[in-house]
């Protein structure tokens, strides 16, 4: 799998969303990650959630021993971002088109009905 | 599934990512959109990615009769924007929390330094 596809499916789902929004806040231990999680998921659910983030580039856990807190990746969702505009881009772009067709057909339209007129008053 | 991760999982696969990049150019049937995937996929498997994008209200297939054209959906990336923003503003503000904290160590650092240098003084 891509990248740019491993990272948007590891954002299809509620809990790395929160994990990530939890992380975004400020690094944090994986058993702190866990603790809002455990009424519904085991411990190891919770560390394969986590290392979906991890391979999808999104979190890394740093290698202090006693803690390894997890830490949200600067640049993890900027490729995500990178595709948004570029469709944007071409969204807006594919506007301005239309935009500028339109014109084009009203001026036309404009100059038909003055050459109309134009032609009744002779 | 709820729908922002409807959307993510929309979005993790590179033939739908560029079905959607072919519509932000403007609306396209879907014999023009599955042009460029009949050598390695199947019509039936290119009206089923179709079907997801249509599902996780990114494309709307529109009602005429004859042509049935696609249409990317004005709004429909608009969950993904919002998502991002709100972890990016969660980040900026624990990086502006950060900072307001190294200004203030910083300072007492500051502080305890001239304090030290003026008792070497009396």
């Amino acid at each position: 799998m891509d990248q740019l596809s491993q990272t948007f499916q590891a954002l299809a789902d509620p809990t790395r969303r929160a994990m990530l929004a939890q992380l975004s806040l400020g690094e944090a231990s994986v058993s702190d990650l866990a603790k809002p999680f455990l009424k519904e998921m085991s411990l190891p659910a919770v560390t394969k959630h986590l290392k979906v983030l991890e391979k999808a580039g999104l979190i890394t856990k740093t290698k202090d021993a006693q803690f390894r807190p997890c830490k949200i990746k600067a640049d993890g969702l900027d490729n995500v971002s990178e595709w948004m505009e570029e469709i944007r881009k071409h969204w807006e772009d594919s506007f301005d088109r239309l935009d500028a067709y339109l014109k084009t057909v009203t001026a036309k339209e404009k100059q038909k009905a003055k050459g109309k007129k134009n032609g009744r008053k002779k």
